[in-house]
């Protein structure tokens, strides 16, 4: 039980914790724990020694933190719960706790190589109706291995940076015309934070995963659905993606979802060896997306098909080396229901199908000015909730 | 003229001075510019003051010298031009010249972002013809844009650094098998190293250049065909090509190279106003392919259908930002000729011709021992040739 005021049935409790960098008043950059709408400034902790953590704390980036690896972790939450909890510390820490409202949240980590798979059947299923409609909705390869591709790491922000409409170009019959995205859309994702990294050469097997991951945070991976449909042949991807990738200003650590762990869907077919993991698990997390207010979507995380450990064994199968800070997200998610999809071109059908707002207007794609935020919470401990940082953005006019 | 020894004629005279990173025997990571067969420790230069560059020369990487600007990479140049021909000099200046050969070259940058083009019509239509069979060599986007798509960042290594062959999913008729790759390839590449930064929803125009890119490097972008031609589909190449990408050891300014630039191929049809570059321009780099010590590719990078500056013009279009370190590579370099090609999926035409060795032996894909090396020059001034860093690199079995 905490002696901070509101922490007490707050998803944002002693039993979440999640880590960002903020900047008080004084501008610098500082590592803090969200506990109600407060953050504790850990910098500031570690400076008075109430946490050790040979320095880790009071860098600018979380990336310094995440290398310590898990043992170091859990030491580190368990002396903040300590001190969160233990009313022999409330004179001593009270004074390094700052009202969210005061602060501006930055980007929590520096973001090596950012990944992005493709681990939803029901949105690959629902892409390949839309796009090939008549042929199978998965391609060959989908069910053998977790499709991904690498985005831009440099333009990945945190929440609430605004999203300028991005230009580019797009196919006609009359060949590519230039202009502002026609069809901005969004990607409601969960992304994982590494932590240890791996030597050129090492791949991370499936039962590593939590040697390595230190936490998750929510991701909107904004794509232009015009510019990607004329581009992404035959190298995927490319400018339609990398104007900008949000997440979240706090990083959840995985210690705060171990009662979020479920069962991931059977796999059928068989995986080879180095994918099959047991057990097999994903994470029960229930996604919502807000569209200028109005909830349109309640993807569940729990219906992904590849879980986050096979991401990650297959990412490193090859011998690719993991950073500090790399970032791979699960890719869009969506459930078996329109009303849970993470993207509007599922939500809308290709843009033929416009979903009803709250406020009379209705929508396909982005509009200039729309807000769109995605929030998500898991079961915490002996029945509580843990809520997940949000990834908020607006939409502005093309330059 | 130079009053270094072996200076003069040398292809690494004080026309060239590529930046480098290396480690002498006292082993801190120093930057260095190579002339002739020897290094001058800039670090220490700038520790004496021999040259001020605001301690940028004292870092272990080249990214804060990158940063500067056009105005400040020239005076530099111009300092270390003076430095090692003025006479006057040599008696402070020798004793920070180092042999290469009792060095240790180290990655020369931190890599941002990474960045591979497909600019070589030679090499896409080859792939096409080998992969599609009776269809339009080119994709119809091919002539409007430069296709790319993001490697792996993290795995950017140093010019000799081994190269294990990676395992993983390759397709059969039975479905996937894992296991070493069978068909491990290269790519010959030229990459470009950015230097000043912009900001997000900044787009670079085709004219400026050479205000953000400082210089290039060799690359090689290590491919396994048989894993990329199984995952590839639909969002690019992943595991087929993030195991490993070399790079030289030294970065070639661009006022080495500015007797290089050559008139590109002309491009049919119009490309849009945001790549249509005036002048028009390529660079004369011809690179040499040597597997095992036979000269096997002569790759002209002169006859590659993008320029540099549409790719970085491309890059940015859509608001993508830069940082210091971000490299975008060419994509293969392949001329017309089958003996001008960049892969060896075109110079065996995909397995199916091998090509003999000097030692009496024959190849189609790279066995492990293998040794490949890049290597390019470049007219230089009154002249003169500028010798790009090699990129070379051995195959090592899988584990």
């Amino acid at each position: 039980m905490s002696w901070v005021d509101g922490a007490a049935g707050s998803p944002y409790g002693v039993h979440n914790l999640p880590y960002g960098v903020f900047r008080p008043a004084d501008g610098r950059a500082r590592i803090g724990v969200r506990i109600a709408d407060l953050v504790l400034d850990l910098d500031g902790a570690e400076a008075a020694e109430l946490i050790l953590a040979g320095g880790a704390l009071r860098e600018p980036v979380l990336n310094q933190f995440l290398t310590l690896g898990r043992p170091q972790w859990t030491a580190v939450r368990s002396r903040i719960v300590e001190l969160l909890t233990d009313d022999d510390h409330r004179a001593a820490v009270e004074p390094l706790l700052v009202p969210l409202a005061e602060v501006e949240l930055l980007l929590p980590f520096a973001v090596g190589d950012y990944v992005d798979f493709y681990s939803s059947e029901h949105h690959a299923a629902n892409v390949g109706q839309i796009f090939r409609p008549g042929q199978p909705p998965l391609l060959p390869n989908w069910k053998h291995l977790p499709i991904g591709y690498h985005g831009r790491a440099g333009t990945v922000v945190v929440s609430d940076t605004p999203v300028v409409r991005p230009s580019g170009q797009r196919g006609t019959p009359d060949g590519p015309v230039f202009g502002p995205s026609r069809r901005l859309d969004i990607e409601a994702e969960v992304g994982f934070v590494v932590g240890v990294p791996t030597e050129l050469g090492e791949p991370v097997p499936v039962d590593r995963f939590t040697d390595h991951v230190f936490g998750i945070v929510l991701v909107n991976d904004w794509s232009a659905r015009d510019i990607q449909a004329w581009e992404y042949q035959p190298l995927g991807p490319f400018l339609g993606k990398s104007f900008a990738t949000s997440v979240s200003a706090w990083v959840t650590p995985l210690e705060a979802l171990a009662d979020a762990w479920v069962p991931a869907p059977a796999q059928d077919p068989a995986v080879l060896d180095y994918l099959a993991d047991a057990p097999h698990l994903g994470l029960d997390l229930r996604l919502t997306v807000d569209w200028n207010g109005t909830t349109v979507s309640r993807p569940p995380f729990a219906t992904m098909y590849w879980t986050p450990a096979q991401q990650l064994a297959h990412l490193t199968v090859n011998g690719a080396s993991v950073r500090a800070g790399d970032l791979f997200a699960s890719g869009t998610v969506s459930g078996p229901d329109r009303s849970q999809t993470g993207s509007f071109l599922e939500l809308t059908w290709g843009g033929s199908e416009p979903v009803q707002l709250d406020d009379g207007t209705s929508r396909t794609f982005l509009e200039d000015g729309d807000s769109v935020t995605v929030t998500a919470t898991a079961p915490g401990p002996n029945g509580t909730t843990v809520a997940l940082g949000e990834v908020r953005g607006t939409v502005r006019p093309a330059r």
